[in-house]
Parts: C-alpha cells; structure tokens; sequence
C-alpha cells in the first residue's frame, strides 16, 4: 500500500533552511551543511549520475528510500532551487541539471499554471495549482503501488503534518546548528510516534517514525 | 578535566516543556511524557532510591552519566518543580522528596536569596543570586575532577549554549510531538558539533554531542 512520508535533513536545532533564503538560495545560510551527510554515499551519488561513493548502512538507507518512490510532491522553492533560478534557460543551473535525481513523476505545488516539463531518466515535472491536497493526490495515482515522498521544503512538510497526511517521517538530524531559518516543526506536529528504525554515525542520525493518527 | 555538559530529554519537535507551564506543573502539558523512557531503568530507578527495573545499554547510559557528575546547576522552576510548589513544608511533595536524586551539590539560579538546603544522601541545595555564570563557576568548584551538569529547564540550557559554556551535549530524542511550549534551541545555539556515541531504542534516541567552540 501506498504510504506517504518525508525524507527530510534537519539541523540539531530544528532548522531545514538557514536565515535569508532566496530563489536562488533556497536553503539560506548554512543550509546546504545539512545535505553533507548524503553527498558522499554511492547511492545518492548514483541518483545523480556521478560514480563511486561510499556504501554502507547509510547508502542502503537512501537506496531504498529512493527505490521504495513512485512519485515526489514538492514546493515552488525547492523547484526553483533544484532547476536553477532561470528555469526556461537549459543552461542555467540549478541542483539538478536535465537529469534530476528523481526518474519518476514529481507534482509540484504552485500558484502558477505552467506546462508539465519531461527530462531526461525518466523525471517529469507537473505543476499542480489547486494546492496541496490535490498534489498528493495526483502523486499517490502516479505512484501506483510504490510510496509518495514529501520532498520539501519545510512549509510543505509543516502542511502536510498539519492534515494528518503522513504515515511516516524519516529524519536526517545532521549535527549542525543553523541558529535561525525555516523551522521543520512549528507548532502544527499532530498524532504520536513510534520509532521503526535508526541508522547512526558520525556524520548524522537517521531515525524513521511512523506517525499513529 | 571537568566538563560542562547538559543532559536533557526533548520532543522531537524541539520542546523539553509543555504547554502552559506552571511551578505546579513546571513541565507543562505532556512535558512528563519526554521522560518515559527513563522511569523504566535500572538505574534511574536507583538514583531514586527504587529497585528493579531494565539493564542494557540505556540504563549503563544514565548510570555513567550520573557517575560522571559531580555538581549540578539548574534554574528556579526545575527546582520548584522537583521539590514540590511548596518547599518550605518538607511534607509537600514535588519528584523528588526528601532524598533527591543528585547525592551532590546542586546550584539552583534565582533572584531570591535563601539559605542552602541539605537533604539525605547528600544532595546540597545552594542558591545563586549573582547569575548563572557564577553558578556554573561555584558548580565547578565543588565537582572537583568530576563533570557540571546543566540539569535543566530550556532556558537555563538556552543560557549556557548562548553564553559558549557547554562542552557537551546528551539529548534523549523522544519520539513524541508537544505541539507547543519552551524550545530546547531557540536562535541561540552557537558553536559546531561532534557526534561522540548514539545510543538507539524504540523508547528514544540517546546523542551524545561534543560543542566544538
């Protein structure tokens, strides 16, 4: 069955973005330490079309994360980051190049009307604008039997705690402090945890929650 | 060399009290519910002067720490909170009764002067009224090798990341939502971190940081 969840790095104090984000920036200040984590790993150097890496515990964690996903729903910002802050100049940049490391369908939602765009590996790009429900519906549709990731970034995640929507949340708790930004948790956390599992080592603790509702 | 280092159990949506503290009730709405993972234990059930209770890696967790310590601060509510709302009548109540869990000096942080209180198995209470700074330089005086722990609440703890005075951090991650209440970390936490040791269970996530400064 279907489960939604988050796949989500956030800092010791609570921050999934630094201070002053912006279009072009959209983890703000210091938020790209909390990603350092997984740019070392095979598998999410594999997800992005690079070689090599190191395996282990915390690569397998993010390869069946990445396996187990059929489609992504995400923010403006974080498509905006990820694309490049020009999005019609191929050119430009951004995270993801014109292979972004996701190969499934990804919704995002938007208050702007845009064409679906088609990359290569398999990942498209459809933006959704009658909110954020309808996006995580489309997205459990397009995943089939596979599982609905919360990608980002932290007002997304905040909306979908706040409706009840997530069945599990797996935390990337990076030790970093970012001392001001966008909060994860801000008041909107709902319903009770249970811990399924947790993957630690000196470069971050990975703990996997399922939310009881 | 003597440590400063606080030991503290946190929500996992960055809270260590509930809604709507009250010196009855210091940890707020919820808060106690942070610290079931430790009734169970062997060795928090020893401190408290109580037998049985679970072995294994998360009572040796708490019974080195509490080895390791050899004076505490904390602020004015914790110690309503633990000694009863009415300290003046021993009979009152609060966790702790007359034999407190500390059997070592304590320094409490207030504005109001008073006279130190020594209760069985030799926890001191001595109360500081020329702020937390000479606290923690009494505690350290009367830890001799030993550690200081900052026991606690949130803005004792606040305090002490803000002014660099930490050496270490233990966090126990509870896996629950509070929804509400005092922040752990509130824009004050300064320095960077080391992971030292993770101790996982079903019950919390037990990380131990070193604040590099």
């Amino acid at each position: 069955m279907t489960r939604v969840y988050t796949d989500i790095s956030v800092s010791l104090d609570g921050y999934v973005a630094g201070p002053n984000p912006t279009l072009q920036e959209p983890l703000g200040a210091g938020g790209e330490d909390l990603h350092e984590w997984a740019f070392r790993l095979a598998a999410w150097r594999g997800a992005h079309g690079l070689e090599g890496g190191e395996t282990g515990p915390e690569s397998e964690l993010v390869e069946r994360t990445i396996a187990s996903t059929g489609a992504y729903v995400m923010g403006r910002k974080m498509y905006s980051g990820g694309r490049g802050p020009w999005v019609d100049d191929p050119n430009a940049g951004g995270w993801w190049g014109d292979d972004p490391p996701f190969h499934v369908p990804v919704f995002v939602v938007t208050h702007e009307p845009r064409e679906t765009v088609e990359l290569q590996g398999g990942t498209t790009f459809t933006f959704v604008t009658d909110g954020f429900e309808a996006a995580v519906e489309q997205a459990r549709n397009a995943a089939g039997s596979r599982d609905v990731q919360i990608a980002g970034g932290g007002s997304v995640v905040q909306q979908a705690l706040a409706l009840g929507l997530l069945d599990e949340l797996q935390l990337h708790l990076a030790p970093r402090f970012l001392g001001g930004g966008t909060r994860l948790f801000d008041g909107a956390a709902a319903g009770t945890l249970e811990i399924i599992d947790t993957v630690a080592t000196p470069h971050a603790t990975h703990i996997h929650y399922r939310v009881k509702r």
